[in-house]
């Protein structure tokens, strides 16, 4: 590809209102350029990249017996209403109606189209396991895109969908898919990736692993022990907290808060840590039940797991309209509306000497016990994970990250198969619904995590097996009729040798030359100028190190081939 | 990959409502699954062969200097408001407003987004040419959905977009483009396809070749001259007409035709040829104005040449309130509301003793003479050609024949960089509007329409260069050991070795699974049986032809590899 012609510009300004490397970088080296919000054209380079990636994936896909079908994009409303989830999901999805009336959507996931694929020609228990997959675009209405290529409204992702009669059978494939995912994040050149535990939504089903690039520019918080392996998203974390110190409890006793209302206020006025408090924090679920959690004053609610234990999402609440004193609700000789849930939170457990709210305007009490006063009290985990808390497997300490969610699989039981009535005949002549696994892999997201892990200050870094080029050939005073002579000569057989290069054939100053190519990361830069053909000779630089060699142009070739075949296996030796 | 595990089903009865052969036989083999109207999924097999479409359609954009790019599938309103097209196009464009209320469609086409990503990054004439390219999902709403991958609402295309500086530039590398798709048919298989020039509709701009394969299945009337290269679509075809016989012309006199009011009734009533009268069809463009076009009786109108005569689609018109006469229209004496357009076809030229319409009730008038009666008369072509007649080229005889558009060229001139405001600097200073060329492909379409040209009685017969896989290895009685032990090797051998093998691994009779492989349709079928194993043999049938040959099990590799690089040579032979 030559330079001159290839679409896009480089350009030196961070554009405005990109904050995230990998999207200022994107925008910068002319990757991508945004149609509407979180809506991206890729543009040559960022193609060659997404498909690189794809082959991957595919390749991944194939050797765990995957077979590669495409669903639609756009399907009909009963598809969805099946499963229940036409009502179940939300502005997410896109609805329009087609030209004769009828309700349509945008598929966000296809798992009633993998099942609507297999009603009919899937009917034995001799067919499975299989598990299908396609690479397609998906559109989801994001409320807030943001960051490039990292949340983002339409994108190309890989989804797969597997079959199976028994959950055992399910949980070998589910770990091949595990295995799968990890050489595939390998090939692309992440170094720094983990898997979590994690919710799983909307997706129905029990168990579920997050693939995530651990990076300061991820938006979900991670939860991990450097000793053992446990390594989980905040939204299902647990820890050991800390005991509580066995002080003996005084007197309960009703003081004076006035204005103190928030717990680092009442804190303050009563010169007491937060850790001797219990707070109140209060929703109401989707039907309008009250939903009170109490936890120690310096912990925060952990919102997933309570929304698991009253079953439903949590919305905010109005508590003076349920009968409550807002900023003096309290763990003592509370009363709740019938029909309200209540939690206490596992970190109140044994706690002395706290202060609460009195459940009146202007007072709190102090020097509660949690031992002495709060008998026969169930304690629950819903806290969030603080840094430094011991793991629940090996009592080391943990440690919080931050990452960006690449990829994720799931086991969803029957919840699809069910719905949707897809039976096959087993060996004994019962019936039964194949139980499923899905397994999904954002590319673009993978494309933008990669950049996040990789890049510097001079722009983006490409490991070589997704590299949009393997080799920038960059000749430094074109209009030197030898370099140029030598150059076109050189991209002539690059190309005979099936090495893919970019080829800057602009009469412009080293400078801007040596400038552009940084910024578009491609691992292998060739510079030849007069100088170096001085000495009859080429400097090769390696982008990801900046070490710079210098190759006699008779050996080029074959140390150019080294240098691609030593990254490529460098990058794939531990598969 | 193993049949025993391939999702889909073969069935032997063609489907309800499927009439086409490709649409069976998809269904049939378990290639497609419909999804809802005109919308499908490709299952395993479908899936594998418009990758290897797409991948020879990729490879001969490549080598014509495309970049692949990937744009949206879902674009905000102002993008097509820039273009006009907003409004436009009517409700095959899917329109949505998302989550903020903003409005969006499906790209139907991506003409504005490939302007769009040349907005402030191609600012220069030495960027041009260059052109663009992707494989994507697009969706169109299609009133009328038919024949399976024929005539789809969603579907895989193949779009391209070049940028010129002149029109020169442009006509140069659109006959580019245009050999690109002569090899790239060729390459998929085709044998019978013609190019035709073809009216641009919604694309704008003058020359457009359409690429057809010919085939009764096809929607699209072709007129092609067997003798010299002319082809057309029916919608721009010409010919040269019949000269009409000089007889002298008798005196003009009206006549009592009564209820006759077709020109077959009329000429019946009369006992005159249809070839001795000329009738009236009318019109009314979108802004309500009358359209009379006169032509011979025994010819038809030519919708899409008088549509543009007249600069707006035709809808149909009450006559009557129009005051004219109905059944009774004819081209002598006729009064017009003012602003009325009317036409006279060249069949009328100089056709003596005819019979029309009085432009009263229940008369006609018989014995005009056009060189007489009507003097000063404009005969403009507007007349459907009809077989026989001759050639403007060459004067010999034109045959009619029927044609599935597998894709499209457009010269575009500078509709949509005008409109969106793209300019670049050109060498002396000034600025100009890049010229565009676009080119599509349909990836589904073409994969059907090669079934129609090779399909048989027996199910589908796929080209080596596009074959889900280059061979189906089908073991007779499996359940001997012996059988079972060498096909296994065999499938393993082959693997190793590249060759794509599709291996009937089920326990059924020869039957079954000789009747499958024969509806599945891959090139190359080997039967390893008892009786084969007796001689040291396996038996190989060539899908296409028939054909059958032994060969030795020592021989079978090498055999294979010679007959699948025979048949990839045969097709690529004239490139």
């Amino acid at each position: 590809m030559r330079l001159s012609k290839l679409v896009g510009e480089r350009v030196k300004e961070a554009p405005n209102g990109a904050s995230l490397k990998s999207h200022i970088l994107l925008l910068r080296a002319g990757f991508i350029k945004q149609v509407s919000a979180g809506i991206f054209t890729l543009m040559p380079p960022a193609q060659r990249v997404s498909k690189k990636i794809q082959n991957i994936i595919r390749e991944e896909m194939d050797a765990i017996g995957g077979q590669e079908v495409l669903f639609p994009v756009v399907m009909p409303r009963e598809l969805w209403e099946m499963s229940g989830r036409y009502h179940s999901i939300n502005d997410e999805m896109v609805r329009f109606k087609d030209r004769t009336g009828h309700d349509m959507v945008l598929g966000m996931t296809h798992e009633e189209a993998s099942v609507h694929m297999a009603l009919n020609t899937v009917k034995s228990y001799e067919q499975l396991p299989f598990m299908v997959y396609q690479i397609q675009t998906k559109f989801r209405d994001e409320p807030r895109s943001r960051g490039g290529l990292i949340r983002v409204r339409e994108f190309t992702m890989k989804d797969a969908y597997s079959f199976h009669t028994t959950q055992e059978d399910l949980e070998n494939y589910y770990q091949k898919a595990y295995d799968a995912y990890v050489r595939i994040y390998k090939r692309i050149g992440f170094k720094n990736f983990i898997t979590v535990k994690s919710d799983n939504g909307m997706m129905g089903g029990k168990v579920a692993d997050e693939f995530m690039a651990v990076t300061p520019a991820g938006e979900d918080k991670l939860v991990i022990c450097s000793h053992c392996d446990y390594r989980s998203n905040m939204e299902v974390a647990e820890s050991v907290k800390d005991e509580n110190d066995h002080t003996v409890a005084g007197q309960m006793e009703e003081v004076f808060t006035g204005n103190a209302h928030t717990i680092e206020e009442v804190c303050t006025f009563l010169e007491t840590d937060a850790k001797h408090s219990v707070k109140a924090v209060c929703y109401q679920t989707l039907d309008e039940k009250l939903v009170v959690a109490f936890i120690r004053g310096d912990y925060e609610v952990n919102e997933i797991k309570l929304s698991h234990l009253v079953q439903s999402n949590l919305y905010p609440v109005d508590v003076e309209q349920r009968g409550l004193c807002a900023g003096n609700i309290g763990c003592i000789n509370l009363n709740l509306p019938e029909g309200s849930f209540v939690f206490y939170d596992t970190t109140i457990k044994g706690l002395e000497n706290f202060v609460t709210g009195a459940n009146k305007p202007d007072f709190h009490i102090k020097n509660v016990s949690a031992s002495r006063d709060m008998a026969g009290v169930d304690f629950v985990d819903i806290s969030l994970v603080k840094e430094g808390e011991k793991c629940v497997h090996c009592g080391q300490p943990l440690t919080l990250n931050r990452g960006i969610e690449i990829g994720n699989i799931f086991q969803l039981s029957t919840k699809y198969t069910e719905s949707m009535g897809l039976k096959i005949s087993m060996p004994d002549g019962t019936v039964k619904e194949p139980i499923m696994g899905c397994y999904g892999i954002g590319v673009g997201r993978s494309l933008a995590s990669i950049i996040e892990e990789k890049a510097d200050d001079k722009g983006l870094v490409w490991p070589m097996t997704i590299a949009p080029w393997q080799v920038h050939l960059c000749p430094i005073r074109i209009d030197d009729d030898n370099v140029k002579a030598i150059t076109e000569e050189l991209y002539r057989t690059l190309q005979k040798e099936k090495i893919e290069v970019l080829y800057d054939d602009r009469n412009l100053s080293a400078g801007i030359k040596l400038t552009d190519s940084e910024l578009m990361g491609v691992p292998l830069r060739i510079v030849v100028s007069p100088k170096t053909l001085a000495n009859n000779e080429a400097e090769v630089t390696i982008r990801a190190t900046g070490e710079k060699l210098f190759v006699p142009l008779a050996e080029l070739l074959s140390e150019l081939k080294d240098m691609i075949a030593g990254e490529i296996e460098e990058i794939e030796k531990d598969l």
